[in-house]
């Protein structure tokens, strides 16, 4: 019944390769089926002017989309002179997610630029880059650590995020574009590795929903966060 | 043992007056407690070019909030040259959720402008301004049903929103600026008069939170929608 | 003769009300006929850098509309990323009419900054903006002075600002829009309360004027400056 | 008693040089003392899209000055991104001047650019852009009525400006930038060859002033028109 | 004697991948060294107004770098607002070097666009995207041909880029990062697969060259294309 | 055969007016031809931010087009609120040609700018720029070093420009406007007084070219400099 031919709790296969840029302190490629999208993780010794003497750390994300990473090529956003409102509302909500989940205080009063690059897209581009943010996240805290520069560990659990909707009456995990561009709802869900929740962002466009069908779609989500803070286990 | 000394589960006094500028189609000032938006409606006969020959209608909302709406005075958007990304994310929101009440085929191909500007802030801006904007809209298709343009009804429900938080610990209802600055968790509801969910955005940025607890922030917001509903239905 | 029945001479109700918002250090909503505008004044400890070490303080003001403030809605400044020469000119002359009212010395080296912000306009937005912007720069003043972060009075002066202009070959008083868009000439006229002139802005789009012509406006000027003069004081 | 060693009504000398580029259809180098403004008239076949289908003609301009037009460097607008609101001001001050000696209907449905671009600046640059504007539109229409395009005299009159002031207490004509920068009042006056009012343009910053001096103002500022209208017909 | 110990003619390994994305036209991923470039090219069916009803085609390109393909992150083009002047400088020189090679009647009235995004950066990215632009441009003219749109192969010759230069006085090819930070003179050369020039750019900024030094680089820049257009060859 | 009537090897006529306005520290007014260009040199005891407590120098340049210096009129990039590709490439270009010709030590660590204006455009309008920028930045020199403020002459030689190009199928020196829009292959060549080479770009949008080419062209290029600085001379 999915245009995948998946089971509706089926998610798509997951894969994270690590150190795919030599520059970058953290780096890595995740793969969510057909979308691909790039994480660097940026270590600067600088915070941001507001915690300025506060003792505090920060965690930011930036978020891109190559132009002809979708079907129809779209106008590259430098170009265009601006990030548009869905960029900016992705890459902040990719930020909180992954403040969620470190002690700013261990971090100490330093910031991690993650961005997050998307090459190719197929839907739930915003879940994959904060799981693979982490990752990339996580990589670069361990060089902290290494050196000592960070003596104890700012990272409190695993970051990961799925989206899961209701198609064609069914709930669904894992939305691809084809489901994603025909769900009447869907969201996105943000949880620790403890299973905690961090963000729910749900919407409906096309149909409203019952409190019934959030549960439903959070108890596939659950499910799907487990699979993903397995590989992201799997790749560091 | 809020700051405001409401109880836990009550709301700020609401107050609509509709009829306030002389120009606008449909038109609010609403009050939930210190937060005072005023909401347009326009009716724009053209639709947007990418509905053209679809005979679907189309509602968008655009958000500001004026400088010195706030304690400290913000920077004017128009004079910084852009909106920020909490205001887009904020409009995006409010058009979303106006256009999950209305049928869009009822509309016609034409187009819906809610204008919600912020006069005084004490939290909770853009939930006042899905409350108010969904009165303008509803002053403002009474007239196109009045003139014959639209012969049947395309809003088909009430559309309301209220943000609910944990706050030291206990769940609220209708956070102000005070609460919403310590909460450790908030979100923001969006329901139908019928109770069904249009939108649900939790968040925490202070503290993960559960699903236990994400049911009673709900039950609050059933609560807190009910009287906002009520107090549409008084104002129209 | 008048489209709005006026006699020629004859001013539009005026209404200050003060204290319209918890925040502002000063604040009003004046109201000229239908022309409603939003005034606050915010007082900012920190002069402009080109002032520092002067000892002299400094007032700037800014203006913006509502989208829909007018008949048919206007582009959101903030959305099209820049403002109107239009409304560069008005925020300009605003901030000059009210600093030649105040002895920057007795303010000391600090900013006032004040906000006009018009919510429904039917002409003569920049001359209420003035008038009102006076009476919310009063009202801060006061604060200063009550505190003593200032001793002796700043304000030299009441500054208001009254709209006349050629119509049907007459000249009349206080032009509303319809009357505006079929003025021949219009001008601009700021005064203070002694009847001293800070600012005359005559203009010629439609047809050239003399200085007879120039003469009676100014009268007119005078007599309306004098009832404003009259509201501000009865508002403080 | 003036810096210069002028008499209080005596203009800087005036010339106007024709045909200085080889592209545009009518322009002149004007030079008021050591003010210098390259003015060029382009003629576009096409009006506005506003006056589309009225037979409606329009003159608009635009003003700039060179970086180092000035006696310190001012940062290149274009490279700022941006036009400042002075520049705004005056180019909307130079269209409507124009426009003031223009017959519209006359000029048919098509549109004149006057560009003046200040080379070098010392005071009194938004009069001589007037001034040298008039000439460039003039010689452009001219090659509208030789090709037969036009067949009556769309140019009403003459049009130029002069700026005047009270300068250490004493009405003065013509002022440079050192007398500019000091004068507690100054004012642009923009008049017919027939000595009709354009745009009289009077600002207080420094000090108020009164009917008469405005009185005073407007003398001077005739005779000084009388000079330029001479220095125009000489050039053409 | 070179940081990398190549040789002084000896270019860094070159690799070519195609068909890295699903949904462009035609792709690679193209690795000289570590300098790392992805290329998607897309056929547009609409060519560029300035071309409408010319039946020629056009082929254009526009260029990015991700933040951190650097070994310091730089400020992402989309959220400073802008792409830099070398941003734009090199997607020009992109463009014009791949129109060289493409008979535009052939191609027909349509535009192709080549997006040149850096991954890994480590010099010489402009010659790397000019080289993989190519194998994109040349897979996407493929689909043409295949499907019939096109007729007569538009592509009349390989089009390759390398960059050449003197360091510690010496002429060497292919320069890294460490290389051209260090070089006195440098260029890049665009050559067609049978040793045409396209385009040559060579620039002093240390220190001055004469024409037996910029013989020697050409001669070095002929044996590079050589074997880039071998790679290009065994890619496609 | 040349448009012109030129011989193939024949510059037009050079003219270069030094000390054009009276406020920068060097100027000239260098005409090519019918190519006018307004330079200005200004000091800057100030250099740029990259370069604090280095004790180097710099020298930057900025480039613009007055709307109406070419045949049809080109939007004023202030207005349009960016500076083009063009702009910047040749602002850029500039910069580097004339640092190329300076001893940044000797400058000690200040900036000057050139702003080159272009006044009226009939093709080689960068060269003319770089060839009069050098006179204005000698011209500023100058008085550093009367002044004393800088005691060993940074300047090392003299630095020109000219294009060159094939124009039916000839190679020529100097193309003006109507040759440069034909030509299949044209260059631009900055030399230094000794002949020691700058800057070589060499671009073929129409046709390739070939090495031997390349080498009339630079013999071309060699004679044309030779007069160029003969013009230089003659001016300082």
């Amino acid at each position: 019944m999915r245009p995948s031919g998946r089971k509706l709790d089926e998610m798509r296969p997951i894969s994270i390769e690590t150190g795919v840029t030599k520059h970058a302190e953290g780096s890595c490629l995740i793969k969510v089926g057909d979308t691909h999208v790039l994480c660097t993780a940026t270590i600067e010794e600088k915070a941001p002017s507001f915690l300025k003497g506060s003792g505090l750390g920060w965690v930011t994300a930036e978020y891109g989309m190559l132009p002809r990473a979708t079907n129809t090529r779209n106008r590259r956003e430098a170009a265009a002179g601006k990030q548009s409102g869905r960029t900016q509302e992705i890459q902040r909500l990719i930020g909180r997610a992954l403040r969620a989940g470190v002690d700013r205080v261990a971090l100490g009063e330093r910031q991690i630029v993650v961005d997050c690059d998307v090459i190719q897209a197929d839907g739930g581009t915003r879940c994959a880059a904060i799981t693979g943010g982490w990752v990339a996240l996580r990589l670069a805290v361990n060089k902290l650590l290494k050196t000592g520069a960070v003596t104890s560990d700012p990272i409190v659990d695993h970051v990961a995020a799925v989206s899961c909707g209701i198609y064609a009456g069914q709930p669904i995990l894992d939305l691809d574009y084809a489901e994603d561009s025909e769900a009447g709802t869907d969201g996105n869900f943000v949880l620790t590795g403890a299973k905690r929740l961090i963000e729910v962002q749900m919407s409906a466009e096309g149909a409203t929903f019952s409190r019934d069908e959030m549960g439903q779609l959070l108890d596939l989500a659950e499910a799907g966060i487990a699979q993903l803070v397995e590989a992201q286990k799997a790749a560091i």
